[in-house]
């Protein structure tokens, strides 16, 4: 009998110890340990990486966008951008290898190969002796597939870094050529700057933008970067419908916009017409296309927001920046789809414009439903000045322009937006300024420069006009070196906590798939 | 036989779970779990608690002082400041109940007690119907000593928030008369702006600054704040002898500065001498008077950051953010002391001026070394001008007041600091126009409102063309919207993380102590 009660006292003790361990998981031995590796490993490196750059996008220009949206709808206080409601913010110093103001080619080598490099150059080192491997190539040789997006050309800057190994970020046509070397799998962009080498000394004049696949003639050295991106299997795609029928699994694809704004960019936002590309349209095909088992990163540019603060034009940048939040919800939709398996980082390269939310004149007042008056951008208001000028080459007159501002900046439609005095003489200053000098000429007197920069006077005296009466100011027309915000979601998003420099932020991506 | 067998076989089943269960610590039953939570709950509450303001300390203002530490030893990459080591970085939202662009009132009462309301409101609700309760308050009841410490008066509205509630902050009597019912432990600044109700009626014109302790005359209707603060056990110390004798436990301490400034402010670090207390010795002296078994909360204002920013003046204000960052230091230390039992956090009311790390003629290079070559602030500059305009009231000349440009700002000691044609302009015209309009003229023409603010337009030029030729620029003399930085590490500091309102950042301090 006692052997039984030994036996039941063994079983007892044998079975409370398996309910005592069965209470807390995980303690079943070298399985489970090997799970909870696994697990880590996975949580530490996602699947899907999308990697947001706001060019010239700082601390200023997200805060706009949110008021902006308020305003409009009649409410004081500003809204939540969605890229704002991420859970993780970090901020990074931008400064390049040689100078504290950074530029586009060296902010972005940091951003893509997280290493510091100088002024204009492209994934290199500041002495040019190395090439950086960047975030995209080295994730592309783990079997990633690879999509790089941007609303500017896609052989600029910020794109370039992330495929290109160039001395100068001028060198446009030997950057196009390295995307057919990329192997990557989506590229999507407003277009080539310099498909045909003509900046390189090719004598055939084609149509720097959109898609033009003329091979080059005898008398040029250099083959059409379209012709050998062809021959390295990509595809070129710019009309609408062919876009449309993109699939998933449709690999070595390049779309640019059929009707591509200057710098073969797709236009500003409050430019566009139904022809045109968005980011948001780039940005779902790039999900659609690269979707596959062995997972994907996807860089995507919002690059006209720096053209539109280099240009001090803030309703411009306003709807850029909005755009650029929603090409994030694009991203956020499939963030929430995957939410064990992705990554989603937003950052910057730099400031540009140095925005601030105050002007000295309207104190403590601001009235953003302003910028809503604003009906083009001032590249296309300069267009129209120019045709006028054009047409009236020695007898330019205020008066024959004031309807155009009006129509396009809402001056005098409102109490608020009356022109005073002092608006129309700097305005009719602006218009003599640009009729009696050349643009050398103002670049070379400081007070013309601070007043105009290189863009055409009229136009960014209206567009500051405006800006001011809402409550804004711009302090330059280049960069600015103020530290930009970094916002993550998902899988090992809290890495990007803290104050940090911009070269780290490739690493601690690199870091989650033991790359670095 | 066979029973010994059942028995060694039970006790090896028990004895291997007990070994299973000692692998993985933590599953010892209640007293591990109580330990947990005790744990858990001492790292929710801190035993002390700094919280930095840093008034008019936005994005732009830490990054100047980093990059003028590294300009000013020949470096060209910035320096990082102590508190932008700190793990934590978060951003906030600033605006007011009413406004988008805060004021001091409104965002100083969201940093103390958690609640957004009108500009001016001194802790209340927005409709004056509503006491709130500070953080500092709150604290208070729990136990634990409280310390305010700020550069400015002791009545101003970020000190003020903490301790008083009125509708309006310019009711600095009212507000000196509740730092006596505060029952407080230490408070450190500059003076009193209103002791003796000068404002609010009294005929007795005593001095606004220091210390006066005359008692009102038998024609004043309200007692000085300085008996009702000494009727209620607080004692005023405005010695250095005997603030070097302040020790450990000394209570109900008030310390002002021997020799304020204009505001009843510590005059700026660039224009003290050893007469002066600075906010480091406060910050300082602080932990020895408040350190006690029962913890304490120490709020510390860099208030002087915030002047110097309306001011646009680019070299106090760096060297304001510098020794701000050193009164962190001093809070660092006793952290690193106390790892486990204290939080600091900084944070800004908003940020001031429109502060931007660029400027339009210096494209993309910046010297922020110039700043080193000025000599005093601008406000003390302005000082020498009264002196020279009251010397010589109807023939003031430039030609006289070049000398003190030349000293002070380092005009034309260098190449790069040369004065050109369009500086002598500006300059020139801003002497005359100081001359010939009144202040009130001034405010109201948007050209010379812009151009000067409400400060001495000479001494304003000539601080606006030294940060030009450094590459800084200012956009406002008033507030901006901009979101601010928080910076947090200790106990509970991951609470700071992301993007969120002003009003969170005491809410998050009160749940660690369920105080909400």
């Amino acid at each position: 009998m006692k052997k039984y009660l030994y036996l039941i006292a063994g079983l007892f003790l044998w079975a409370s110890c398996v309910v005592a361990v069965n209470n807390k998981s995980g303690l079943s031995g070298s399985t489970s340990a090997n799970n909870k590796k696994a697990e880590a490993k996975r949580q530490k490196a996602p699947k899907y990486v999308f990697y947001f750059i706001g060019d010239g996008y700082g601390p200023a220009q997200a805060h706009l966008a949110e008021e902006y949206l308020a305003n409009r709808d009649g409410r004081i206080l500003p809204d939540t951008l969605l890229m704002n409601t991420f859970p993780v913010h970090g901020t990074y110093t931008t400064y390049a290898g040689n100078r504290f103001i950074t530029g586009s080619a060296a902010a972005g080598t940091a951003l893509a190969a997280g290493h510091k490099t100088t002024i204009n150059t492209i994934c290199m080192s500041g002495d040019h002796g190395l090439k950086y491997k960047s975030m995209a190539e080295l994730l592309r040789s783990r079997g990633m597939k690879i999509g790089i997006v941007t609303s500017v050309s896609i052989d600029h800057a910020t794109p370039a870094v992330f495929y290109a190994h160039q001395p100068n970020r001028n060198n446009y046509y030997d950057i196009a050529l390295e995307l057919a070397e990329s192997d990557f799998n989506y590229f999507a962009g407003g277009g080539f700057k310099d498909p045909e080498g003509v900046k390189k000394g090719n004598k055939n004049p084609l149509a720097n933008m959109g898609i033009d696949k003329s091979t080059a003639t005898s008398a040029n050295k250099y083959p059409s970067a379209y012709a050998i991106a062809e021959q390295a299997g990509y595809r070129f795609v710019n009309s609408k419908s062919e876009f449309a029928q993109l699939k998933k699994g449709d690999d070595k694809i390049v779309v640019f916009d059929p009707k591509p704004a200057s710098g073969a960019s797709i236009p500003y936002v409050i430019d566009q017409t139904d022809e045109n590309f968005t980011l948001v349209d780039f940005t779902k095909k790039g999900i659609e296309l690269l979707d596959n088992p062995n997972g994907f990163f996807m860089m995507v540019e919002g690059g006209k927001i720096d053209w539109a603060c280099h240009a001090n034009d803030a309703a411009t940048a306003a709807l850029e920046v909005l755009q650029f939040d929603d090409a994030v919800r694009e991203a956020y939709n499939f963030y929430l789809k995957h939410p064990n398996e992705t990554l989603i980082v937003i950052c910057s390269d730099h400031e540009t414009g140095g925005l601030t939310l105050g002007h000295a004149a309207t104190h403590y007042e601001t009235s953003y439903q302003y910028l809503n008056n604003q009906k083009c951008s001032t590249e296309a208001f300069t267009e129209m000045i120019e045709d006028y000028k054009a047409k009236h080459p020695n007898n330019a007159r205020y008066e024959d322009i004031y309807p155009l501002l009006k129509e396009y900046f809402g001056f005098d439609t409102t109490d608020e937006l009356k022109l005073d005095q002092y608006d129309i003489a700097d305005l009719k200053k602006a218009l003599q300024d640009d009729v009696t000098t050349t643009y050398e000429e103002r670049m070379h007197n400081p007070r013309l420069e601070c007043g105009y920069g290189p863009y055409n006077p009229l136009a960014t005296v209206a567009a500051r006009i405006l800006a001011n009466k809402a409550g804004l100011s711009w302090t330059t027309y280049s960069h600015t070196a103020i530290p930009c915000p970094a916002r993550a979601v998902g899988v090992g998003a809290e890495a990007f906590y803290g104050y940090y420099d911009n070269t780290e932020l490739p690493r601690k991506i690199l870091k989650m798939y033991e790359l670095l």
